[in-house]
């Protein structure tokens, strides 16, 4: 292993948080086929090739770096983003690519093949950061997209011409079809606070979890807020507190890694003096397990309406999302553990509550994703810190990773 | 009494809620000074001249019509206001003058002059229901105004330039302090569910609740809604559902007068896929007598801050209005009373938690309220409504108060 490539890892994606590799002044931005990324891509192909690897941009704009193996099967790709939110942070995406890197460099210093090929992947979309749609790369790199996206981006630049400025087709986005790979490796940071609250740097992600959303509405009656006695009313916001507790107290009691949240609500007529007559919030649900998840769904479901006929409100709800769980693979999860375990670090495994590419490029082939802890959990914020002796301890479970599938391969 | 006074007081509510009483098409809205109101004050004028009263106009735009009492001394005061909000009914204020207006006509029909003159009274202003400021003609009527205000409406027409419409000057707000009263007296809707659902018609009203209205803001922190796990959150929205339900729980447990009410909430940053970082809500508290309001506040107060300490959320709140009670006479109560009974009605007592012309006018003389049910509860809506046997009922008990009122002079 190269001394200090995590750290390094590290230092390269704050690197890449400043001009020219950040679209915006005073922070990062990194949108999809922008200048930024068009910048950070000559940078990190820079990278790889003094890691010894060959470089080279496929259709969809995605970087790709390749380090021979003994043999010319099917690679192992390992890979992550590197565009981001506006006003982001440093690590959501490009650590994983970073890490990726490294673990090239620390086989190409050593001078060794691995008995399959190597794809380090820089992925250009996956936070929808510029057009309408996430993950599209990784899409157009699974073989999943069927057309061409028509959209625009914020100022109106059709995706067609954010591609003509690269040179690249738009048809490209079809022909990016990975001709197939042995397993795919992502590391990311946790995003969350799970890692950090145990003490724990590291992780194994089970998969990105099932995912259901519901938008309820709450019918009471509005009234005078002077005027109306307390038994007498029937207000929507008083019974919306009671669900949205019903809904806490529920997730809460599935110690697992179910988690239920409302995060949006607006109470109507919305004054000071009005007794709410109507109010509309989300619930969003989501686990490991389908089941799960479906199985909390059910229970709150039923309390709320519970809670609306004891109180007189009429509740309407509708599911507006319905995402089915992604599992990383099995066998690849034990490599990745016993990796881990060799490393010194527990076995915590864990369900990924947000989207990731892996979700996307389990179409293609097995996937295993590797959490690393970050502080407070914070992400999507320039606050989004990860420490380097984590990311050196990821990048040592990652290089274990790739020695045990190389013995499984044998 | 004339035979269905009351059932003909309704009846010009109705006929003064249609052009060319009403300011806008399909509804009514009747704005201080407008050309509705002109109208109305014409139609409503010839009312009060058929019933044996002389009428003017004083400084502030108020129709004032009076009928001689025996005495010269100062007079008894009817009143109630004829401006509407914006798409209201048709009995909020209007049916207060013409009960006052009925009351002076059996009276006048039966040749009877009281020891005392009376002054039936239609306020212009009480609504605030075309510049941003309530009650001005009775504050102008009380003497309790400093200065003229200087204000517009919502087309930019000052307060100035819409008095001389009228060709009255702005200093005749000053000009218009009444020189003195032997007591007030107005009959309003309850606008309030309580009477209806006691199955009573008429109650008479203690004063005007004293009113305490605070800002809060609730923060913890925001958070992915798929990466945190429920025992690690610190979200703003699930307490101040908390918050909500011992606020309800608080005024409910106060078996009186009091009321509490949550009506406007945010939720930040607002997202169904974030945990919310910060609330904002407001926490309106009301009761008859403002020891019991203070207490409940002081207790909410305790308890969301527990509430927040509990759940690790920071809790700042600020107080943004507190009005005092603004009761009413004790004497003229008893006297309102005891026609109340004397008609056949139970001595019910309320708060008025909404504030009335009322409130003012006690700056200048002895004050009496008396509620008339209302369906449902529901005012400042086109479905507002009054039975007329109800406003018979009041007419009843308005001349029983006259005639108490007339025996205690003597």
């Amino acid at each position: 292993m190269v001394s200090g490539g995590g750290h390094r890892a590290v230092a390269r994606c704050e690197a890449l948080g400043r001009a020219p590799y950040s679209d915006m002044d005073g922070g990062l931005y990194r949108g999809w086929l922008s200048p930024a990324h068009r910048a950070s891509v000559a940078q990190v192909a820079a990278w790889m090739a003094d890691a010894g690897m060959a470089t080279r941009i496929d259709g969809a704009g995605n970087l790709i770096g390749r380090y021979e193996g003994t043999g010319d099967g099917p690679p192992l790709l390992i890979a992550s983003h590197i565009d981001s939110v506006r006003d982001g942070g440093f690590y959501d995406g490009p650590l994983g690519v970073m890490l990726g890197v490294e673990c090239v460099a620390a086989l190409h210093e050593a001078g060794r093949r691995m008995p399959f090929p190597i794809e380090v992947i820089a992925f250009g979309d996956e936070e929808g950061s510029r057009f309408p749609a996430a993950m599209l790369t990784s899409k157009a790199l699974a073989g999943v997209l069927d057309q061409v996206p028509e959209m625009a981006d914020a100022s109106g630049v059709s995706l067609r011409a954010a591609m003509a400025e690269w040179s690249l087709a738009p048809e490209g986005l079809l022909a990016a079809r990975h001709p197939g790979a042995l397993a795919y490796l992502e590391a990311h940071i946790e995003q969350g606070p799970v890692l950090e609250a145990e003490g724990l740097a590291l992780g194994v992600v089970t998969g990105i979890a099932a995912q259901l959303r519901y938008e309820v509405v709450v019918q009471g009656l509005a009234g005078h807020a002077g005027t109306c006695a307390m038994p007498l009313r029937r207000d929507a916001l008083a019974g919306t507190a009671e669900m949205i507790l019903a809904i806490e107290r529920i997730a809460g009691a599935d110690a697992s890694d179910l988690v239920a949240t409302v995060g949006r609500i607006e109470a109507l007529p919305g004054a000071a003096n009005v007794i709410p007559g109507e109010v509309r919030f989300t619930i969003d649900v989501r686990a490991g397990e389908a089941a799960r998840r479906d199985r909390a769904a059910k229970a709150i479901l039923a309390e709320i309406a519970a809670i609306a006929a004891r109180r007189g409100l009429v509740l309407n709800h509708r599911l507006i999302h319905d995402l089915p769980p992604s599992p990383c693979d099995p066998a690849l999860m034990d490599l990745l553990e016993a990796a881990l375990v060799a490393t010194g670090h527990p076995p915590r495994r864990l369900v990924s509550g947000a989207g990731h590419d892996a979700m996307i490029m389990a179409a293609l082939c097995p996937t295993a994703m590797l959490f690393i802890r970050c502080r407070d959990g914070v992400s999507h914020n320039p606050a989004e810190h990860v420490e380097p002796a984590d990311a050196q301890a990821a990048l040592a479970v990652m290089l274990g990773f790739i020695e045990n599938l190389g013995a499984s391969c044998a």
